[in-house]
């Protein structure tokens, strides 16, 4: 038996389990798995190489499903490939199994969660990049839909993938002319998809999706190919199944069973073939042993330090003690002070331009392949990322991002570039650590603190330079806060973060002259927030509690403090309640009500008997 | 004087009013307005139509500054134009001045709040569609620089306007080289632009962007495109200065006063001359005058019925007695139930395929337009719109949001496809109203308030098909919520919405059974929450709360219920504090502590003495 006939019956075999699967579980989206069935044959069972037995062998090609709704075939591709028990395919989408709706690395096999469209690519030129880094043979496959590529995350990539001339990348777009709800913006038109793709830098190959000597031929071609290759499959949604043949409407439809039945007998019986002894492996190869610490000797700073310089100096300094540390950017590395890292460690410094979704796309990519990305860009700019940082998070990725320019802090350049919403992005996000520093010694405990944590980190740092309060000794774990003032009979409690630290420290020295005593409540970690320390405190102080915060008033620091005292305090909030102008960075923190006088204001407020 | 001479002229011009605004305000971005002041020139004093009485009149040309960092020379060109009067300039980034640091409405001219780059193409189709639809003569002109092309929302936006076939549209880019921390990814290769675009279906001009002549020739061949035609213009940044020309690490860099008077020497004494007068306005033309109805008659529903199913109803509807609503969807309008509007008003249908920043970059630049724009898509998909979403609402726009399949009742899909941030990107938006209901007489009620309120609206819509609460007379008033359980001696308060409301009826109806009484507020308006009522059943019930939510901790309903009772009630926060799995929605709702079963124990928990 050739070997397009052998593939074309493993195509057959996931044919039937993807219909049966989803027939049983009562949803998911069969049509679209059939016409990719042919495509994952000749790459799970001929093109990829990948060690059975070890989904982290540094030898292995990686494999990202980008159209995560054909999870059903992923999962019998691995079922054939003995990685999963046929019988566990019957489990799909119980609430018991790891074989869910879409995918995620809690099947093990998963590198990254997708299901959101037109994230894949990214995360492929991710694995890719970091393949290059770890010198693994390994190459990376990305299977994309045709209704993703409106998305623009994939143009970020794919000029991505071409300015870092990835020669171990291959995109294959299966082109099933059908999207969810209707035909795609160009249906059949491969000519249109060639365009773009050659535009943005790859080399182009088109296919039948169906013909599988063609589909191996052209594989064979994309593995010479010098820079980033894409396979255009031109294929037919719900491709052997009359009924189902391009039709719209069947878009996340299972067959009913008595469909289900009339589509078996048209596929014919299950070929008896074990594809299992088709996968094969590279040679067996060994992760990097490179250096991997994580306490870096402290600055002593000894002048008013902005915490973003201090980010990038903590963040060159982390470099030097581990090799798995790489820096991204969004073309603001000069403001971020991830230049610092760039100009020190050019081979692990990666520019996304200004791409902010395609540099959480491939950090995550970096993450999973055992880097330790840190991101940086302005927190303004990513909310861009926001979909991508929550696809991080539900792939249980370790990157650290850096959101920069926070708040009306920032001063004249105005509301766009304030980042006044970054902690209702993070804050939500499961398992996500949110620190944010007050001085510059703070800021590169929070550098070590975040990359010793396995897990997503968002850090905050502001533009202006402030004083400093702390020394080069003292320790920030995650999960703590510090007491900065604190007195017997303190009249009330303020809880900040940040520039509002300075703010509030100015109001405990306006109020001690009246011989009010305030307890001042750092708390670097947004989350998860010290709140013992911080109920303590307002147990103390009466429980009159102001929190005064940069940021929007929903979703940060001043929520977090209400829902952890809840009950047990009266609670004043101070943040900015209004859309801010430019300025100058006294006068917005004074204009929108954040300052020291608001805050004594409030306190006084508080204490009124 | 030939009319070269005189745009040279209105160039130096503009070029001396950035450099000194920028160097008296202390900041801002001159050299990114020199590379561009050519083709200001060009466009504001020869090429583009404009009444300068009235930035209002239909027959305008409209202008988006996509690279909003150039805004000095965008607020000098409105003083060239008499629009504004030349002294303000000097106000630049003043606290008490409209002319920020980046463009926002504030000042009248500016439709659409820029800065956040990468944008202002999607706000420029939406323009061009709105003038298309609304018989405008107007064209729409975009200028963008050339790191913002790296944004994927560009793409996004370039393959929708030449799906529309938008020959009314024209984008300028100023391709100067530089980003802000380093060359961008293509330097001064026009060619790399010029396939991108043409792939993407555009008319491609090239032009040497300080060649006046050349500058007046291209546009005018761009007038005549058959669909939307982009001026790829080299320049170079910092333009008739010879030390800031084509020079790195001046972006953002306003000159010292020597500095200035160097520049100034350089570019010669102010030419004397009028632009005002170059600048022709069309014949005045008036919005159409077309209908503008908000109350529709409601459907009497009469059975189990889903919230976004609804939503398409009431929005089709609505659409039969308002001309200026119009739908745009993400390729999932049968799962939103937008298909019903697209079905019935295909003419003011939108498809923005699988491209949510894009689709709200549209509606964006329809909304400025009057079109009322109503955007739907899944919850969770709208976080990759979030940094569009956000500059939407400081450009005061009037566009209505829903995200559909919210939380983890949506089922097997599983994480990726389950609205469980929604709340928090909405929530901090300043000036967004958020509303969820939880039945389907509630969901008509909500479009019907949202259409009303002039302002961005989300709307929060439910997957499964739920039961009936209210009748179709009962109104939803902004702000509001419903009692739907009350009775004296009520032992606590349960606070829910949408999905949980039905929940928290079913403890009610478990805990009546063991005579205790609990108070049931729908709390539909999650923004701005009705802070009455609900601290009035607080306090009737003995300050015992409990939220239940279908969203993650963070940012939603519990947190703002926890700030605004703070002090005065203990608050139980039922809401989904893992990442959740594929399964069904019960067994979902369940696992994740959500179902009525918890409700009914976090009472007993807050009732034991």
């Amino acid at each position: 038996m050739s070997k397009a006939d052998v593939l074309k019956k493993i195509a057959a075999r996931l044919r039937i389990h993807s219909l049966r699967m989803t027939t049983r579980a009562g949803s998911g989206h069969p049509t679209t798995c059939l016409s990719m069935a042919d495509l994952a044959a000749c790459l799970f069972f001929s093109e990829m190489r990948y060690n059975v037995d070890d989904p982290e062998d540094w030898g292995n090609d990686e494999f990202v499903l980008s159209k995560g709704h054909a999870a059903p075939i992923l999962w019998a591709a691995y079922a054939e490939a003995g990685i999963i028990k046929e019988e566990e395919l019957m489990d799909l989408r119980k609430i018991s199994s790891r074989l869910e709706g879409h995918p995620t690395p809690r099947m093990n096999w998963v590198k990254a969660a997708t299901g959101s469209l037109g994230q894949g690519l990214s995360v492929g030129v991710g694995l890719a990049l970091a393949q290059r880094l770890g010198r693994s043979r390994g190459r990376t496959f990305v299977l994309m839909g045709d209704g993703e590529c409106a998305e623009g995350a994939v143009w970020e990539a794919a000029g991505a993938a071409a300015h870092f001339g990835l020669n171990n990348l291959v995109a294959i777009v299966d082109i099933n002319r059908l999207g969810q709800s209707d035909a795609t913006m160009h249906g059949h038109d491969l000519g249109a998809y060639a365009r773009k793709f050659k535009a943005f830098g790859w080399v182009v190959h088109r296919v039948n999706g169906h013909d599988i000597p063609a589909i191996l031929d052209v594989l064979n071609k994309a593995r010479a190919a010098r820079g980033p290759a894409v396979v255009l499959a031109k294929t037919v949604k719900g491709k052997g199944v009359s009924f189902l043949e391009d039709q719209n409407g069947w878009h996340g439809k299972p067959l009913k069973e008595e469909e289900l039945q009339k589509a078996l007998r048209e596929i014919g019986p299950m070929p008896d073939i074990c594809a299992r002894k088709l996968v094969r492996p590279r040679k067996k190869a060994l992760c990097p042993d490179w250096k991997k610490d994580f306490s870096f000797e402290r600055t002593a700073y000894a002048d008013k330090t902005a915490t973003r310089l201090a980010y990038g100096i903590a963040l060159e300094k982390l470099g030097r003690i581990n090799d798995w540390v790489v820096a991204l950017d969004g073309d603001v590395k000069n403001s971020t002070y991830a230049e610092k890292f760039f100009a020190s460690f050019p081979g692990r410094s990666f520019q996304s331009y200004i791409a902010e979704q395609n540099m959480v796309g491939m950090g995550l990519g970096m993450s999973v392949k055992g880097f330790i990305p840190f991101l940086a860009t302005f927190a303004a700019f990513l909310t861009r990322a926001h979909d991508q940082i929550r696809m991080a998070a539900y792939s249980f990725a370790n990157i650290k991002l850096c959101g920069s320019h926070v708040g009306v802090s920032i001063g004249e350049d105005g509301p766009s570039q304030m980042g006044l919403e970054d902690l209702a992005v993070f804050r939500p996000i499961p398992g996500c650590v949110v620190l944010y520093p007050s001085d510059a010694f703070s800021a590169e405990a929070c550098v070590e603190a975040a990359a010793q944590h396995q897990g997503l980190v968002y850090i905050r740092t502001t533009r202006p330079a402030t004083r400093l309060l702390y020394s080069k000794e003292e320790k920030f774990p995650i999960g703590g806060s510090k007491i900065l003032r604190q007195g017997d009979g303190d009249a009330a409690t303020v809880i900040a973060a940040g520039i509002t630290v300075l703010e509030a420290l100015k109001a405990h020295d306006e109020l001690k002259k009246e011989n009010i005593g305030l307890r001042i409540i750092d708390a670097y970690s947004v989350q998860p927030l010290d709140r013992k320390t911080i109920g303590c405190a307002a147990d103390q102080t009466g429980g009159r509690v102001v929190v005064v915060e940069d940021h929007f008033p929903a979703g940060g620091l001043g929520e977090a403090v209400a829902i952890a005292l809840a009950g047990k305090a009266r609670v004043i909030h101070l943040c900015v309640r209004e859309l801010p102008r430019s300025g100058k960075p006294d006068e917005l923190l004074e204009a929108y009500g954040i300052s020291a006088s608001h805050i004594v204001r409030a306190v006084k407020d508080l204490i009124r008997p």
